[in-house]
């Protein structure tokens, strides 16, 4: 049985939460073994430790993040959320929208990020 | 080549007002021949007269549109959209996320709508 939309909606309040705050393993955890990332879409699709090392950029950066929109329907999720990077006295603003596929116990199989240079604010 | 983005921009911010004022028949002429519809995810995929069906029942009636968040990559969209309907008195306001695919000329080739019941707010 696919994963409930409950189910669904934990997960990616969890993965927006530990984008902002949590460990690049704490991500990768959510992910089904036989994952796919493809971020931003157009890009080479990673798997397998090339997942890992995506998020292990993340690492140790000045973060927060919250979610702005969310819509499940199918076993799929679709969502909206923004992620600040406080560096150097900068402040870089990123809001993509995500595509997220999970199998029936509500891992995450695919995302794909939906983003591009224009959309990030520098401020 | 794949459509750029500002085309690709072009026919959502298109797409999106017609969907709010436009007739079926507009709506249907910015779609590829081929095109597929699966409006809302999970449910059967659309295509041909079927597509044509689908948006005539948004013929005649009341409505706005306008768009809240887009995002372009990798010749695909994905965006955040609002229609207000209002009938019988009453007030129907759906905000789904559609992710479109688009062909080189960017005439739309997929379209995707994440929403459920849950996200239609009557007021």
């Amino acid at each position: 049985m696919a994963a409930s939309v409950d189910r669904i909606r934990e997960v990616v309040e969890t993965y927006v939460r530990l984008v902002g705050s949590g460990t690049s393993d704490e991500i990768v955890a959510l992910y089904a073994e036989d994952a796919t990332v493809e971020d931003p879409v157009g890009t080479d699709v990673r798997s397998g430790s090339a997942i890992k090392e995506f998020y292990s950029t993340l690492d140790g950066l000045e973060q927060e993040s919250r979610l702005l929109a969310l819509r499940i329907a199918g076993g799929e999720a679709v969502f909206h959320f923004e992620i600040v990077t406080r560096a150097d006295g900068a402040t870089y603003t990123l809001a993509p929208i995500d595509v997220m596929t999970f199998d029936d116990e509500g891992r995450i199989t695919g995302m794909r990020a939906y983003w591009g240079d224009a959309d990030m604010v520098i401020g």
